[in-house]
């Protein structure tokens, strides 16, 4: 068995953490060998290099500085924790993967898609083999994420008409690649979510 | 006037860093306005980024994942030091640039060079108007490298016979670049080197 690569996505607030762990949980009650992971990080490299451009003043660094850093982040990422996992037949759940950067460096930072798909393909190359779209109003997300803000809260201060753009942005990309996405509505009760999560992820593991 | 970008490369210990300021004193003597530089690093964040790299560990991060850090210190040193002094008129003379990516990346950790270029076109695009090759004997340049042996010693404990392939790469790069590249030979007393260095870019400046 190869294992299984499922990356989670949504703007701020949208539950896709939560619904992250809660999946992990479920297949590991269940006797599957899960690796729980996030980006930006996610080893012990590329955990450094979340913390270099996530601290100090964010403009510090240019998008394309910006995306050149997580684009190495991520590379340790696959190289030390995500590959690893899935030659041993693991199946990894990643909170945030390169659909992010797509979004985040490649839209609401300008236009920089095209940039960010070049690098991907030059320096990365893989896709999960599922990626969960957690869909959510961004007036309900912001206000969610506005609660529980912390030292990386620069993700999520953009305002409600960037968190827009963002929506429609996962929800456009999830257009470009039906193979891979599923959309599911998280503006319902936490256990409805996690519940469809696992009835798709389920489809995935027969 | 839009200024003159000058690169010095070659082995550990052939004199370029030495070379570099001697060439940035003589033209500030001869008023002009110059900034001396360095890679990796050259500017705050490319210098958080040089730290990042080069201590600790150095099996810690893979030959592809150094690249793209690398890169993303030269684009920031680039955007932040290099491009603005350029602008102004400046004479910017860099210790090290791509080429030294080309070499110790793309050439001593593995056959990247064309990974190296594909990145370099992608997401940096500038070369130096001129690059001074200082070639030496690698016995000669290994041994000046040993002899001042610091933190960063880890580009200067390659050992002879990789010190030899580094070499033979330079001068072919410097055949692949005719027109930016000079070689100087840098096995002779430190004053006659720097003669011919200023000779090269005296007729640059006129």
């Amino acid at each position: 068995m190869s294992g299984l690569f499922i990356s989670f996505e949504g703007i701020d607030g949208s539950g896709k953490s939560t619904q992250a762990r809660l999946l992990a949980d479920a297949l590991k009650t269940r006797g599957y060998d899960v690796v729980l992971t996030r980006e930006p990080g996610g080893s012990p490299g590329a955990e450094e290099i979340r913390a270099l451009v996530l601290q100090g003043d964010p403009d510090r660094w240019s998008a394309e500085t910006e995306i050149l850093l997580f684009t190495a982040a991520r590379r340790d990422h696959l190289e030390r924790t995500i590959r690893p996992a899935l030659a041993d037949g693991k199946i990894v759940i990643c909170d945030r993967f390169a659909d992010s950067t797509r979004m985040y460096q490649g839209l609401s930072r300008g236009d920089l898609r095209a940039l960010v798909d070049q690098l991907h393909s030059l320096m990365i190359g893989q896709e999960p083999d599922l990626t969960v779209l957690i869909d959510m109003d961004p007036g309900v997300g912001l206000s969610r994420a506005l609660s529980r803000q912390g030292a990386e809260e620069r993700f999520e201060s953009f305002g409600q008409d960037l968190q827009e753009k963002m929506r429609s942005g996962f929800l456009a990309l999830a257009q470009e690649f039906p193979d891979r996405f599923v959309v599911i509505d998280g503006a319902r009760p936490l256990e409805q979510v996690a519940a469809d999560v696992q009835t798709v992820v389920e489809a995935r593991l027969t």
